[in-house]
């Protein structure tokens, strides 16, 4: 079973090693140290479908020209507190961090920003910028459209994005961080379900019968995997994409659905500024609270652990800064052959 | 089966008829005749669980004292866009009617506006608010947070608010808008299937032997509903309660759950000013592209029809303005003994 064998990477390591693959094309220094920076701490926290296990297919974009790492967003419109970006087809993560960034100036003045931007590219996991908000004492609101990837609830034939919202709080010395896809799995966790013969833990899709069932394969055979909450995320999902691709004057789902690869998104970052707000200097206390409450759930089983969004991330990085990095042999091999 | 005759009451007649219940506590006119408009529009839409049959909840509030006719929201302190208002508990949907106004005006100079109300009572129809910003051209999002009534994910016992999600966008002369809670299904819907003998049309809940099941009864036994995407919408719940509670400085859910009834409830209230923005004045076929999209779905049965958020609502407005606004005979009887 050597394709399943995991090694331990160093965060240094791993920087260093994604730096110099992508110092090969026309980031600069800067701009190829953040972007390794964002695919390691992506990593470090645990979600390695959008960090380390992504990264050879944002190399392969690069070498297709399908994301072009010279190009800077431009600035298209100004309206208060709300600005529209062109994300100029660079990379995605660059181009999230830097609209969370003006988002985060926006409300340092303002209170609130909202940055619209178009003609990006997938910005990987988009609890990131939660995070970058949160932990400078922000609460965030965003999200981005992706491909056509889900029927919608009644259909058989995928036409909504799995559209991940993301909202982010400051939280003592981390953050709560909510990042949720509108599909109840993504294609990644039923591969995984299969690869290890294993059921998803609830129903994930439609059989290609058109029974709902909790077999991987049989939805990896259908393509009709369930949006949350069967007509509820439908319609968020409807939304979040009407939203974005409204307010950045960018593409819809269905047009990126058009494209060779799910590329030129449009994604919305808000950010709130509560620093002055009456009460806010209570927060951490009231948050305490909450999360006390939620912890002393009676659980369900032995197995069950109550976890507030971001929780399972600040364990991660512990985790994963002390020991390594855990990646699959072969999928280091590849990056180190890219 | 008298218990479930259905009469029609003209739009005219029942919001008059609400303006005479409503008048005989210490409402002005001019409160009384905005309530009692909230309370039939949301029926007309066809949202009667929020609409005419809330309304003998709303007048027993009233007079026991949990909902203060007279009590207008106060201004706690500002800071750019954001204002914090006092609800003191006044009328929910007086007092978010209110709000909501309030964030269109700071949206209109800034771009955006956030309303962020504690201390408030429950705004009946969430959508109502999204209507109203989307109709005067903005873009809208909101939520409340609620008394706990669903486990959180892995839980057994109640700790999470339903916490509606509401979002509103402008689409030509009507609007799209979510109104979404967290729980896949309301209390009241289940005891509408289980009146009508009737299983969920999914999943809902856990029994109390801990089986997920569709049997409405069942739920009702065990109290253990499920929240929308199970873990998911469990997250979304937590989040959209830490932001209501911290940026109103109001309730969190486990503190409104210590409250005889749900009073005293965080709102917020957020809007944006798409009017000047780059592309914003060809939306309207932006979006009709996005629905005819939608709509080509290939349907999962003869059954299913694509509709968007807030399409429903249209249809049933139109079909109530025609016909008058189906009513049990036996609520319509209850609020006229009121």
């Amino acid at each position: 079973m050597s394709a399943i064998k995991t090694i331990r990477i160093s965060p240094q390591e791993m920087k260093s090693t994604f730096i110099k693959k992508l110092m090969v094309f026309d980031f600069s220094a800067e701009d190829a140290e953040k972007c390794a920076t964002i695919f390691t701490e992506n990593s470090l926290d645990g979600v390695y479908s959008h960090g380390v296990n992504r990264f050879p297919r944002f190399v392969d974009y690069l070498k297709r020209g399908l994301v072009l790492p010279k190009n800077k967003p431009q600035l298209k419109k100004q309206m208060g507190v709300i600005e529209q970006w062109d994300g100029a087809m660079g990379a995605g993560p660059l181009n999230a961090f830097f609209a969370t960034n003006r988002a985060l100036e926006l409300a340092e003045e303002n209170g609130m920003g909202c940055i619209a931007l178009s003609n990006t590219n997938h910005w990987m996991r988009g609890g990131y910028y939660g995070w970058q908000a949160a932990k400078k004492g922000y609460l965030y609101i965003g999200w981005t459209n992706t491909t056509a990837i889900m029927p919608a609830w009644g259909a058989q034939d995928s036409k909504l994005g799995n559209n991940p919202l993301v909202m982010g709080i400051p939280y003592r010395k981390e953050a709560i961080v909510l990042d949720m896809s509108m599909s109840q799995f993504s294609y990644g966790a039923m591969e995984l379900a299969s690869l290890k013969n294993q059921k998803l833990p609830v129903t994930g899709g439609y059989d290609s019968d058109g029974n709902l069932t909790d077999d991987p394969d049989a939805i990896l055979q259908s393509l009709r995997t369930l949006p949350v909450g069967f007509w509820k995320g439908s319609g968020l999902s409807f939304v979040l994409d009407v939203m974005a691709a409204i307010l950045s004057d960018g593409l819809a789902v269905h047009q990126v659905a058009q494209k060779e690869e799910e590329i030129s998104c449009s994604q919305i970052f808000i950010t709130i500024n509560p620093k002055k707000l009456a009460g806010y200097d209570q927060k951490d206390t009231a948050i305490d609270e909450i999360v006390k409450d939620l912890k002393s759930s009676m659980p369900m089983d032995e197995m069950s652990k109550m976890r507030y969004p971001g929780e399972r991330a600040v364990e991660s990085r512990k985790e994963n800064t002390e020991k390594g990095i855990p990646v699959l042999a072969a999928v280091w091999d590849d990056i180190l052959h890219l």
